[in-house]
């Protein structure tokens, strides 16, 4: 029976073969013995459990989410229930045109998803009433956290951050741990927020409204605390809730400056607390500090109307040692769902699905007051109702839990009731006999929102009110992802992003209900499916990484980073070595490296890299020698961001453990490792590992992604907790054990999709991971040898190969010829590809990585391409073609452009768009096949003059 | 809250408003009351009940899939466990970009099927030696009795057919059905098959082989059947299983003249039955004579090769009374699940899996041997054990269902034990211990295919070698479905198609296992949630029409008029009016209503239609007067064809009911009536149904469909049954009841879809059901409005208003300036549209069906399209443009055309693409939203004068 493994990695035998000779190597065996230094080379296969067939693992993933038990999620917090929209979820969730996409990063073949980030920003816009929205965060805590590190580089006084006490439980937790590392002070204003703005000297306030309780404060009560805090020059932070916003003042009109929260229920299901999409939009003057992405509108070289990322926060390109952020994605695919749902029910639709909310949790708070011993705390609510009922909570909670409703247990006096738009009347009347009223409704209501209301309109622009329809709204999607490039057209090599196969069996699984409508919250007997996988793949994932012990908690990778620095520092506190604050970082590493050590509150020293990527031992010695005290760890990407195996790797490791230092081992190229090497066993003290990297997570257009942090068995106590799930990491009170808290919003981070990455691994067992990754680099490895003679491959490793990817010198290219990265990258898409990951680490570079689960014909596909490329080049280079008026320079070509009336070009229109001919399949497809850019390329300049981050009215499409 | 019905209708409230204003119209009350006849309007409500809504409906049927419990079938009889990749599950069965599309009578825009259906034909033309097969049947019963019209329609001589005693019982029951119309004597040739050759005057024999027993044939005995059969002129048909067909002798390879059987465990779910793909295949000579759909390839104007239908056999091509066959549907969705099951294992792969099933069968066959008391049957066997054991199969099978294993129980003493590709070692020792035999395997094996084995090769073809890995599997199915226009990209206005919304809510639970993954023959106490849903589903639809009793078991449309005739004729037989045989039919029928009559034995009568379309009640009348006493039925289209409600409808069924004649309505035009007018109420005493029309059934790209049978209450008696379940029809023993027998090989037909019908009726309620009949009705009216004075309404009914359609009139464009009904469907395909319906019911006209599903916006593109058209023709008209160089004769132009580096036209390029200019929506997408046809204009007599069926070579499509 042919394996998964044999499914997944893309040559089949013959095709492995043919690379191998091609190598001059005689097997797998070989090419990993010669590349892989012996000195870090595991000694037999991982303790992993054979491959299961897709079948039999699907079966065990359903049987995993039976043992899980949604009932109807009453508990508010942040997460609510909602229901996604069928056309929504199968088109896009489900869909790999829209779940394959990588960040667009290309914007010329991101045009799709582009306008749906861009109806996301405008929602965002609309309802909290700020113009500016970003392109989506990680959740709603980690969102105030960005707000909180927002507000501290935009005011220059002040040290204190004032938190409404009625904000989420979560968000406090993680705001604190943020708050640490950057030394910020965070006092929790219990009650009087005006007093506590007077008391102290602070640069931020955040106010929850609706809070965790449910309370919603009066417009004009917002107005003074806003009045008051910009009085003391601080920034005023809501967070809120989207379809609250519905019905009360939006935060821009009362005065606050940033708006922040979760758009999950917004049609995004619950997950077990993720992935969902968080939130920020910011007053005008703030848009240029908005952390993570921003979608803006520039026009392309024809002077199209286009999208593009305005602002990239790109790994490279985040701030490094200067940052107060380390984010660098987003959440697309389930920003892309959010939006979806507002522009499916529109304006109309969303007010009419709060008024219901609104009107059954009015319903439930008049009968339960009518309930002698009980009493309703909050007279102005939206959803959420805070009863009082002395003793008796856990009864409550419990009989509800009995009769198929989970509420928030809130102490031993106090429940929350907080109704989603999918409470039936079953639910409600089962929420009433829990709590000891009658059964039916007795139709009165009780509370509102007086004072709060909202009376200005939003979602006006006509993109909210064409797709009411399924039908309307399934040709929208197919139309908006049929301008995308995804992983379901071609090959995207992009180095160090690893875009390989997200399988289907993968993937089904996150839609089965026990998995997708589960709450965080939920009590532990009705997750036990969830714990079970979170359990199994953590313990996989520590053995494929040689580790103790792994917390999948960190939502990407950058918070997986922050969390694995935390646990390093706070290691080095317990040992009484507070002054250990030196973080080690070469010159080569991905910025986010140094972003996080200095969000993590360790200082920055950068050790040179060789030429060839390597770390300068020499340096790195004498750094050490300086700092020798102070030092708390060293930070290294193995293999080197540079894509060749280091031979001094253990050496590096064993000098810094020597000075008492910490060695991190970023997991971002464990596509090179997985099954050869572990970096838990040649040095590491910590690595985070991108599970939407080597453990096919989809990218999903920039976003979600999950990364868990592994540790070694002395930093286990240093993982990171959680205040409401004791389960998860190694110390109940976030603030008293040895872990500096929660860095993510829920438990266990992006549950969700976990089964993807269990999954994976159980499908491929063992000897499928090893082979992958023997694959990956095989491929690598083939493209620089059919590469070489045309763009020098700038580094290679061990044995003269490199691992997973290899970078092709453009720079003597571009002196020669004129012809930039840029073209090149740009004219790839002509030929049907995304473009390698551009100028990182060195500028003027291109780097592939091919992954295993490309064939040879796409190989080979790719590698034809390039090559001609070249030869175009050498005829720009030779004078044949004007430097200003060729095919790179006038890449990406438009179907508009090859057929215009009228052609000018030096070069003819099947040079432009066809240079190798009509592409076609094995049957007559008429060039129909290609790929066809929907605009040419972009002019930043333009976009970055012209700042344009929601949706442009529709004149401005004109031709 | 918003309702699906507001989701499946296209237009919103306002939208209604204006096609009401401009229709001059009130209200949608006021249409109905106008448009429809008061002598047919129904009173009040449909008795159903209220909508409920997507999520309460996915409950409903993830709770009724989950009474369903599949374990592991291993029962056979042509129904056999199976994986289907999931990457196929996904991107085929679960894509609207291939569930929604049409057939492809419009090649030019169909080409991604077409390569699929051209791969499935060319699979079963390889693994059964024939050089010709068709694009797929509807199932392996009904493809054996078309077999047998098909050696009738050949040979002269005989009046026999002889099968097989171990052919499938089914099979035979559904063959005897049809022979019996036919005038044909079927033999069951118990044991020696030569004997009864000899001894009978036949004109066909029917082998069956792998047989119903497992017992396969030896090559040399099949020979000689063969060889005896074709002695005395007759054909030699094989049934046959495509897995056995990679270790067996291929049919084409022992004389066999035509190979049929079921492609089911090529990947697609059991469906309780079906869907699933039948096929045949030829001997060189008869491929003229193949039933259903053939593809071939031609080339298109610009000589590149592509594909389309060689036999179309569409419902109005069909040979009307002279009839053998009324097939005009395939199982197109299906055909391409198993087409692609076996491009993505390759031959080497279905060995591999064949291979596995093989030696499990023998294995089960050793340990089950050694059993005191117990014997296996046969010795020559692929998958499937015939076991003895007296006296204990009762027993044995009840035991094996325990231990989570379904066997068939053949009677008291025997056992069936067929293995499936998805049998586990855990189903063998199930099976191993319900014989008593030891838990682990033995390790013998016994039996095999000694005598049988296949030498040659098969699946030669590079399709076959291509997509072995997911990735390029995903791509491949992504590349083709680009091809194509669906659903998903825009409106299909086929007159008497209905394509409609085929919302994600009723598609979503077929995909359940438990809906997904039970065998037909599953005991009933294993089957309880499919009973529910399909007496829940036969209760609506009987309400629905106002009849008294539904059957779903017909799968197609013809099959559901073929059992509404049988039930005439049976009815007609038990009141002893033998002689009732002539059957009225007007001559604007549908061809398959003759072909239907002439199959059940009945002689057409045809009636004059006026020139309105409408039924000429002078000439009814002389006719009944004629045939009094021979008149059996009349077959009525209401409303007709011609998409007029008509005036007389009570008077003629009157006219005939009083004659002794029963009134067959084909319910073609069910989505004019629904909710309005029943037709079992104004006259009907038979309808068929198309559930793929009205109910929502998606298209699949030319099949599935499911064509209900609905009838008064003195016809119950009378409708299908079935041999191996008896809870289907009212006869438990097929031929001995009143029912004429079975005419699908399964009990309930397709029943894995019919949660998709079911699902729409409960979200739709009967308010929403009879909302959008009217807006079907509003639609059709607004096209015929708008496009009134540019083209000829052919005919209005009541009330100046059409039905659900309208027909344009082409002729006199046509007439004045050449440009025909063809140049201004294939132009549309320019505007990103599919051609209505052409050439039907009148020569040089187009048929309109909107649908409720479309929104205003693209009724009001399509009519701009057509108006430009039309200014277009005038063009040529007036001289302004050449009669054959012009952007209509020219149409459909492709990208490779409009991009040519000659341009010769005496129209623009961007005339020829983008007639409004750049087709864009709100934001830019550069002329790329287009649809762009992979081919142009196909040559339909190159292919018909070089026929080929199978994947062309390679070199075929080097330019």
């Amino acid at each position: 029976m042919s394996t998964f493994a044999s499914r997944h990695i893309g040559p089949q035998v013959d095709e492995t073969e043919t690379m191998l000779t091609a190598l001059g190597l005689a097997s797998l065996d070989e090419l990993a013995g010669r590349a892989v230094p012996s000195t870090i080379r595991m000694a037999g296969e991982l303790d992993l459990p054979a491959a299961r067939t897709e079948t039999e693992t699907l079966q065990w993933l359903r049987e995993l989410a039976a043992k899980n038990n949604p009932r109807r999620a009453m508990i508010g917090l942040g997460y609510h229930g909602t229901i996604t929209p069928p056309v929504i979820r199968r088109n896009v969730l489900e869909d790999p045109a829209w779940y394959t996409a990588y960040t667009p990063y290309q914007p010329e073949i991101s045009q799709g998803r582009l306008e749906a980030l861009i109806n996301f920003q405008t929602m965002i816009s609309d309802l909290t009433g700020l113009p500016t929205a970003g392109a989506s965060l990680l959740d709603e805590s980690t969102a105030v956290a960005e707000a909180m590190a927002l507000a501290r580089r935009t005011v220059k006084s002040g040290s204190v951050l004032i938190m409404d006490a009625d904000t989420l439980p979560q968000t406090v937790e993680v705001t604190r741990t943020r708050a640490e590392g950057l030394g910020i002070e965070v006092v929790i204003a219990d009650g009087d927020l005006l007093a506590a703005i007077d008391d102290h000297d602070l640069f931020g306030v955040v106010v929850q409204t609706p809070g965790a309780s449910g309370a919603v404060l009066s417009t004009a009560e917002l107005r003074s605390i806003a009045d008051r805090a910009h009085g003391k020059g601080a920034l005023v932070i809501a967070a809120t809730d989207l379809m609250a916003l519905t019905m009360i003042t939006p935060p821009g009109e009362w005065g606050a400056d940033v708006a922040v929260g979760s758009s999950q229920r917004f049609g995004v299901p619950l997950f077990y607390g993720g992935p969902h999409a968080g939130f920020m939009s910011v007053r005008s003057g703030l848009e240029r500090s908005l952390p993570g992405r921003l979608v803006g509108a520039s026009v392309d070289s024809q002077g199209v109307r286009a999208f593009r990322l305005a602002l990239q926060t790109r790994e490279q390109h985040i701030r490094r040692e200067k940052a107060t952020s380390n984010i660098c994605t987003a959440q697309v695919l389930l920003a892309v769902v959010a939006g979806m749902y507002a522009t499916y029910h529109g304006p109309d639709g969303l007010r009419e699905i709060a008024a219901g909310i609104h009107r059954k949790a009015r319903s439930v708070a008049a009968d339960l007051r009518a309930v002698d011993g009980i009493d309703v705390d909050h007279e102005s609510f939206f959803d959420t109702v805070q009863v009082s009922a002395p003793g008796r909570a856990r009864t409550i909670v419990a009989d509800a839990r009995a009769r198929g409703v989970h509420l928030r247990l809130i102490d031993d006096d106090h429940v929350g009731v907080s109704v989603g738009e999918d409470a039936a009347d079953d639910d409600l009347a089962a929420v009433r006999l829990a709590f000891g009223a009658a059964e039916e409704a007795s139709g009165d209501h009780w509370g509102g929102l007086a004072g709060s209301q909202r009376s200005s309109d939003f979602l006006t622009h006509p993109v909210f009110h064409r797709y009411h329809s399924e039908t309307a709204m399934l040709r929208y999607l197919r139309a908006l992802s049929d301008r995308d490039y995804a992983l379901d057209r071609g090959m995207i090599p992009l180095g160090s992003c690893t875009m390989k196969l997200n399988a289907t069996a993968e993937m089904e699984p996150i839609s089965y209900p026990g998995f997708a409508d589960l709450h965080p919250f939920a009590p532990a007997e009705d997750a036990e499916g969830y714990r079970e996988l979170i359990t199994t793949l953590e313990d996989w994932l520590a053995e494929a990484t040689g580790y103790a012990k792994v917390s999948v908690q960190p939502n990407a990778g950058s918070q997986g980073e922050f969390a694995g620095l935390l646990a390093i520092r706070a290691y080095h506190q317990a040992g009484g070595d507070d002054q250990r604050l030196v973080c080690l970082i070469p010159s080569s590493a991905h910025g986010t490296n140094a972003a996080s050590a200095a969000m993590a509150g360790l200082k920055v020293v950068v050790v040179k890299a060789n030429p060839d990527g390597s770390i300068d031992e020499v340096d790195l010695k004498s750094k050490i020698e300086k700092h020798h005290d102070q030092l708390a760890a060293i930070m290294i990407t193995y293999p080197s961001t540079h894509g060749a195996y280091e031979e001094g790797i253990a050496d590096i490791c064993a000098v810094v453990h020597d000075a008492g230092g910490q060695v991190y081992v970023d997991g971002a190229n464990l596509n090179a490792l997985l099954g050869l090497a572990q970096p838990g066993r040649f040095g590491g003290d910590v690595s985070h590992l991108n599970l939407h990297k080597t453990f096919c997570i989809p990218h999903g257009g920039g976003g979600p992604g999950v990364g868990p942090v592994a540790v070694a068995e002395h930093l286990v106590p240093y993982l990171p907790n959680h205040p409401l799930d004791p389960r998860a990491g190694s110390a109940t009170t976030p603030r008293e054990g040895q872990s500096k808290g929660p860095i993510s919003a829920a438990p266990y981070g992006s549950a969700g999709i976990l089964p993807i990455s269990a999954a994976y691994i159980a499908m491929m067992g063992p000897d499928g991971l090893r082979n992958a990754t023997e694959h990956a680099v095989l491929a690598a490895n083939y493209v620089a040898h059919r590469l070489g003679d045309h763009y020098p491959v700038l580094y290679r490793g061990h044995g003269g190969l490199v691992a997973h990817e290899c970078i092709l010198d453009l720079r003597p290219l571009t002196k020669q010829t004129g012809v930039t990265v840029d073209d090149v990258a740009k004219r790839l898409i002509d030929y049907g590809f995304h473009a390698p990951t551009m100028s990182f680490p060195v500028a003027g570079t291109l780097m592939v990585e091919p992954t295993e689960s490309e064939d040879l014909a796409e190989l080979d596909r790719f590698c034809d391409a390039m090559i001609k490329i070249r030869q175009e080049a050498d005829k720009v280079g030779a004078g044949d073609w004007p430097a200003d008026d060729n095919p790179l320079r006038n890449a990406p070509h438009t179907v508009a452009v090859v057929m215009a009336d009228d052609w000018t070009h030096p070069y003819s229109r099947t040079e432009a768009a066809h240079p190798f001919g009509l592409q076609r399949g094995p049957i007559g497809s008429g060039g129909s096949d290609k790929y066809w850019p929907p605009v040419g390329r972009i002019d930043g300049v333009y976009g970055d003059r012209n700042l344009v981050c929601s949706c442009p009215p529709p004149e401005a499409f004109e031709d």
